[in-house]
């Protein structure tokens, strides 16, 4: 099991569950009430409540209350997180050098502890807007299909906007959507809803998901449920000089 | 129990446990192989890994990959975090508006999630640094116990820097640790130390924390262990105002 839990450990279990996942490279998340001291360019008390920690084999070390996005303490890579017993309570200690900082976090009440042996080689791919890929087409419409004509763009409807409303070579309408990374399931569904939605009104609706690429998988819900794929290679991430070279040419 | 856990769930118990932790204003913690869609300023796309995801009652989404003390992707609170499911998966959905950007997470195994029904009433408090105490100890060792005197400032040991090592009336040394906030059963521990590293070649040593307060917990394990504690009040963190004046009578 990639995740191992420990429910209401002990000091002495929690310490040892710990030790163990740093040890061995896990992420540990823990849901504690504590209490936390941070020593370095300023000094800082946070009084005992209930929090999400959680600490990464890197030395990253957070601690979560229970609302905001930011951590109301932490530490970056680069240092490390200790786990230890004092005086019948659970400790994290994470500190760092250069600068000196530390962040002790004394556990009052564990009330469970996970490892996980998490494995992830992936990296976050960021993108120009979909913007740019609007005005390609809405200039370009016969590189979706011969004979496609753009009426409308951004249309609302109550699931939110379609982006394009287009109609084919035989006068069928055409819902499209446009996306500026590569197809997934939740692309699928969001077609899928738009396209049942102009169902109810017209039979004949047809439905079209323009991606710089799509997964095997992708395509086969899309197929599945007559839906069209058309890849617009020219965008894709990895296809990024080329495509600003093409949109400045505009 | 403040911390509930479902060990690999499907897809269907997953959003079961997911809506009923939203709905109670549960925090969630997800271990979970996934896949990340980010749109919004940009676009972006982080194909599938191990990742700890965390979803608060304000809204707030976080997903963590095992390195690193940034989110890879995140929403601040103020917008919703959804569950559902699709073509087979668990889906997260967090989004707000204004900016209008959505973080879509497609669950494709998860090896567990936990609600923690936190309760944390505790606001973090901040304080100028240990550097001002020290030289205003420094300045008026008197303060601390008539007759002291400061031999030496941050001496270096072998387990780190004892803040002032000094000697009292009777010529007896005593090891000086000094807290700028509340003092704590951390703060206790680390004092231990430094007294029983001084003890091993000088039985008589004496030990002395000195910070703006103490709970009486803190109090009776020093007692316990004949260690002193000296209050000096005046630095204390409701005291800011006084303080910053006293100080800058230097």
């Amino acid at each position: 099991m990639a995740a191992q839990r420990v429910e209401a450990p002990d000091p002495e279990a929690f310490v040892e569950a710990a030790k163990a996942a740093f040890r061995d490279g896990a992420v540990l998340s823990v849901q504690a009430r504590c209490e936390v001291e941070y020593e370095g360019r300023t000094n800082g008390y946070l009084d005992e409540g209930d929090r999400l920690l959680v600490a990464k084999p890197d030395g990253t070390f957070l601690v979560h209350q229970p609302t905001g996005h930011k951590p109301v303490n932490w530490m970056p890579g680069g240092g490390t997180v200790e786990a230890r017993e004092s005086e019948g309570d659970a400790v994290l200690l994470a500190r760092r050098t250069n600068p000196s900082e530390r962040v002790e976090t004394r556990l009052h009440e564990v009330y469970g502890v996970t490892r996980f042996d998490a494995e992830d080689g992936a990296t976050y791919e960021e993108s120009g807007t979909e913007a740019e890929m609007h005005e390609y087409i809405e200039a370009n419409p016969e590189e979706l299909e011969a004979g496609l004509r753009i009426v409308e763009h951004e249309r609302e409807t109550k699931y939110g906007f379609v982006d394009f409303y287009a109609v084919d070579d035989d006068g069928t309408p055409v819902v499209v959507e446009v996306k500026r990374i590569q197809a997934t399931l939740n692309h699928f569904d969001q077609l899928k809803r738009y396209v049942e939605l102009y169902a109810e009104s017209n039979d004949e609706v047809r439905g079209m998901l323009v991606a710089p690429s799509a997964s095997e998988r992708v395509k086969r819900a899309l197929r599945d449920n007559d839906l069209d794929f058309v890849e617009l290679a020219e965008f894709g991430l990895d296809a990024k000089g080329a495509t600003e070279a093409k949109l400045t040419d505009f």
